[in-house]
Formats: structure tokens, C-alpha cells, sequence
């Protein structure tokens, strides 16, 4: 698949009057930032430009919406452009892929690794740490100011994305980019303080049931644990306020493959896999209908919670005895 | 205070020939990184140089001694230099006073706020994020080549002390610095990976165990935790393996200020306090004998746990009244 460049992106953007764009559904801090950053800077240009969501957005991240986002699917009618961001993937699109299809032009903005494209312009590169890295890109390449809002929304897509510039995504760009944006005047302590450090006490309480369903297997090798819909209800926590604890059981020591399973309300159960330093968990993912990074994939499995629980132990085992 | 500059240092570094590196007590992350740097540094130099302690490193940062620390408080006899790091308090050198003052010239680099200078020569400089910053500045200002080894400790410093490029203590620089680290090749998943995911199993459970603590105070603007020597026990985990639970405790979403109580093995109550934007904790704990940064401070009292939890309660809900 050939990439288009930045600027002939920014022409299509430019020819645009009326544009969506469509971050992933369970939009992370990547996809609502770079969202954010991306419809304020179409805004400035004089646009008419909505991000168009299909679900809740989590509330530590909901500083990142000033009247960007709606869930009116009817919004803005067929629109000259649609742009989905953070997000290569029809399925991901989800139930708006009707709408975003019904643009005259479809534009694809992604960091996510991708075998084929759906849309008629595409600038997908993963080796960026964020897509958040790609709309900063975008935005310089056309002239855009990158001003104090535009600039704390994209550190919050790249800070998320990273997990505050830890992961191995991170490169020395990733830190040139931030410390551009300070020039904009960014406080990036509070943004921290709102994504970090607005955990709701239900959170906590979940967190703490949550971890102490853990249990190992491959000798320790591999830690999984589950949230159910009955531990929800108990502590009056969201299902997205179980995100994170996945990366938790990761950092153990010893550990290189951690799962989470997540009860959905519908009954199916949500994997979510990640390994430390060697383990292929975007194969693993693949074998059951999931997908996603080598160190951070997931699927979701429609079956019991214990067959679920046994399915994954047995393939983590085999999986690491591979190794 | 009038500061040195890096030059100064670095003169008086190249004609010892003995150096000793001494971080404070509990040296965490920015102290240790920060002398392992600088002792390779000056090892490479043919110095005599080593990193005096006199405590257990935390198992998460024992991958920054690659023999630089001793415990020998014989080592080198009187040094021809004496470098506090990352420590500008005769206090928090503890028991290896004598030594440090036992040296023909003593240096202090520090990021901590100090009113007293005890060094021949100083540069302390509150701005900076991390002492390791520091370290940089004056290795690069003497022409030293910064190899991975050291660009990796420098890393380990500042990516603790900024709590991953989170705190407001963050800046431009930070960044850049940071930037200009990955030149030297430094595998900075790696570094976090050893830092913030060698999480023994023991840590887990002790904070598990700790969060279970919690109350809140001052209308849930305030929360207070604590730790005991049952607890800790009871979960085999070590003291310093609670480190990192008070800046949990900030976390969570309308708390302002999160305290810390660990019942030491001597029976003190060692106390830590974190404030999120507002309220100055540094105030607080000098009330108590205490001191440190505006949003993270520190003091020991030796009384009853219950007796330094009423203490702590009331002196928080007076600072946050006064607010």
C-alpha cells in the first residue's frame, strides 16, 4: 500500500468543506487527542468539522472533547470528507462505517499496522508511537498554528500512547515532538493530573478486586485475571475503568504475558493480552479472530468466562514454550 | 547561595584522584542513575571513584549499579573529592557524614531547594526536573562522551523523577535532553521496563493491602493510608516496596492532598504527602520537622500510628480550609 503524503492530504483537507472524522470506537487518549487536535485546527481553517463517536467517552479523557464530539449520527448530512483516525480498520468503524463511506472522499490517518486500505487517501505509518505523532506531522506540514489547545491535545493522544513515553514505540522524535509543544505553552502537569490522577474511587475498588482474581500459569511466566459484570455492579465501576489493569499484571517481575478478561454486558468476553519483551501477542490474538500490536493485542471470545480462561492459559503455554 | 558553574565542577573534578559519590539515604531513582552516571563517567576519566551507601537499593534499580556501589564505609580512605548527589543535606547523608566531610574539597550537585550550602562548590539548581539533568549538563560541558551505558542511567533518573515526563517539574528541556539520549543508543522500553515492570509479586499484595486502608478526610479532599510492620509481614514485601502508593492515593479524581503513614522497624511513623495542585505540603511537613518539594514532602514523628494519623488530619484539614 503506497502512502500518501502529508501535503496531498492537506490539499484534500483544504478542497473539503464539510468533514468528519472517526476515531476507533473505545476511542483511547490517542484517538480522541488526536481527534481533538485535528477538528479544532479544521475549525480554525473555517470548516464545518465533528468528530463522530457511537459511545462514552471515558471521563478521564473528557477534557479532550470541547464540543468536538457528538453521537448524532445524522451530523453534517454526506460530508465532502471523511477521516478516520487512529483507525485502519472497518471493524473498528464499527457501526458507523455506513456513514463514513457516504463521504465523497475518505481519508485514513493511522499508526496501527495494516495489510490493505479502504480509503482513497491513506498516510498510515507504524513506526510512529502515536497517531498523535501523525496529526502533529500533518498539521506542521500544512502551516497550521499549533496552538496551546491543538498542542495539549496531541501530548495527550502521544503521552497515552506511550504510556508516558515508556513504551519501546517511543523514539527520539516522539520526545523532539513534545518538546515542541511546550513551546506552545502546554501544561502538560495538568494534563497528566486529568488523565492520570482523575481516578474515580470506584476505579480503585475495582482495580483492587480485579488484581486479586490473579492467578499464574507457565510457570509463572503468564498472569491472568477477569472482571465480571457482577464485580461491576458490586462496586459501581465502568467496564472501560478495567483498563490499565492489563499493563499492571504485566509489570510483575518475571512476568512476560499478562491477560485481562472482561465480561461484557452482552455476555462476551473481552481479551486483552499483553507480553513484555518477547512474546508475539498480536499472533495469538490473530488465531481468535482479534488482531492488534506484537506487544498489545486483543479479541473477543463468545463462550463462558472459564472457557475463555482455558483457551487463552493453554495458548499463553504453548506460546511460550515456543519461545 | 551563589552557584558554580559546570566548569568549576569539571576543573576540580580532573585534578582528584579519589572521588566518592554520595546520594542521599533511600536513594531513589534520580540518586542513584545520577551517581552511576557520573562514576562511570569518572571512571572512564581513571579516576578511583565509587557510589558510598549505606542502605538496600530497591530490586527495581539495582540494574543502575554495575559496581559502582559499596557499603565499605573504608573505601578510598580520605578521597580527594567528596560529590553529594542529588542531596543537599547533611541529614540525608546520614551515618556517612564524617566521610563525605573527611575529602580535601566537597561539591554538592542538587535539584532539591536548599537555603544553606555545606560544599566548597555547588550548583543546585531548582528548576532542573531531575538531578540527572544536572549530570548531563556538566558531563556534556567537560567534553565527556556520553556512552549508552551512562545516557541510560541519566535516563533511569529522569524518567523517575519526572514520574515518567508527568510532573510539572517537566520542561522543554527535559525533553530534549531526553531527545538527544536516544543518540546514544539507549533502549529506553528497557530501562522502564526494569524500573516500573520488575514489580514483585509481594508489592502487588502489600499495596493491595495498603489502599485497603484508605479514608478520606476533609470532605474527600484529603485521603490518609498506612502501612505496618504486620502488613508487611504478613505479604513479605519490604518497606521501600510501598513507595509509590501515596502518589496513588493523589490520584484519585477531587482528592488534592493524599498522605502516606509506613510504621518504620523502629516504631517512628515516617510520613509522606503528596498535594495534587494547591496546597503546599513542604509547609506542613516543616511544621512537623519535616521538609521537601511544594507537592511532595516529608517528616518522621515518633508517636503511636493513631496519634501521627490524628496529627496528619488535623494539620490537613486546617491547610485545606486555609486554601
Amino acid at each position: 500500500m503506497r502512502n500518501n503524503t502529508f501535503e496531498e492530504i492537506a490539499a484534500a483537507l483544504a478542497q473539503g468543506k464539510s468533514i468528519l472524522l472517526f476515531p476507533h470506537i473505545h476511542a483511547d487518549g490517542d484517538a480522541l487527542g488526536s481527534c481533538s487536535a485535528l477538528c479544532r485546527a479544521l475549525r480554525k481553517a473555517g470548516k464545518d468539522c465533528w468528530v463522530l463517536i457511537e459511545d462514552r467517552i471515558p471521563e478521564n479523557l473528557q477534557f479532550l472533547d470541547r464540543d468536538y464530539c457528538t453521537t448524532d449520527q445524522d451530523i453534517l448530512g454526506a460530508p465532502d470528507l471523511s477521516v478516520c483516525v487512529d483507525c485502519s480498520d472497518m471493524d473498528r468503524i464499527h457501526n458507523r462505517g455506513r456513514r463514513f463511506l457516504s463521504a465523497k472522499v475518505t481519508v485514513c490517518i493511522d499508526h496501527h499496522r495494516t495489510t490493505d486500505s479502504f480509503c482513497d487517501l491513506n498516510y498510515i505509518d507504524s513506526s510512529a508511537a502515536a497517531t498523535g505523532e501523525l496529526i502533529y506531522g500533518l498539521l506542521t506540514a500544512c502551516g497550521a498554528e499549533i496552538d496551546r489547545e491543538i498542542a495539549e491535545a496531541i501530548f495527550a493522544a502521544i503521552v497515552t500512547d506511550t504510556g508516558r513515553f515508556q513504551y519501546s514505540n517511543t523514539s527520539r522524535h516522539t520526545h523532539e515532538i513534545a518538546a515542541a509543544l511546550y513551546d506552545a505553552g502546554i501544561d502538560a502537569g495538568h494534563i497528566c493530573t486529568e488523565i492520570y490522577e482523575s481516578m474515580r474511587m470506584e476505579r480503585l475498588m475495582i482495580r483492587n478486586m480485579a488484581l486479586n482474581t490473579m492467578s499464574t500459569v507457565a510457570g509463572g511466566r503468564a498472569v491472568i485475571a477477569y472482571v465480571t459484570q457482577e464485580m461491576l455492579r458490586e462496586t459501581g465501576a465502568f467496564l472501560d475503568e478495567t483498563d490499565g489493569i492489563v499493563e499492571e499484571l504485566r509489570s510483575i517481575k518475571g512476568v512476560e504475558a499478562a491477560v485481562f478478561l472482561k465480561e461484557a454486558e452482552d455476555g462476551s468476553i473481552k481479551v486483552s493480552m499483553r507480553s513484555k519483551e518477547a512474546l508475539n501477542v498480536a499472533e495469538i490474538a490473530q488465531t481468535m479472530g482479534g488482531g492488534g500490536h506484537i506487544r498489545a493485542a486483543g479479541c473477543t471470545l463468545t463462550c463462558s468466562l472459564s472457557d475463555a480462561y482455558d483457551q487463552i492459559r493453554n495458548r499463553l503455554t504453548d506460546g511460550l514454550e515456543r519461545l
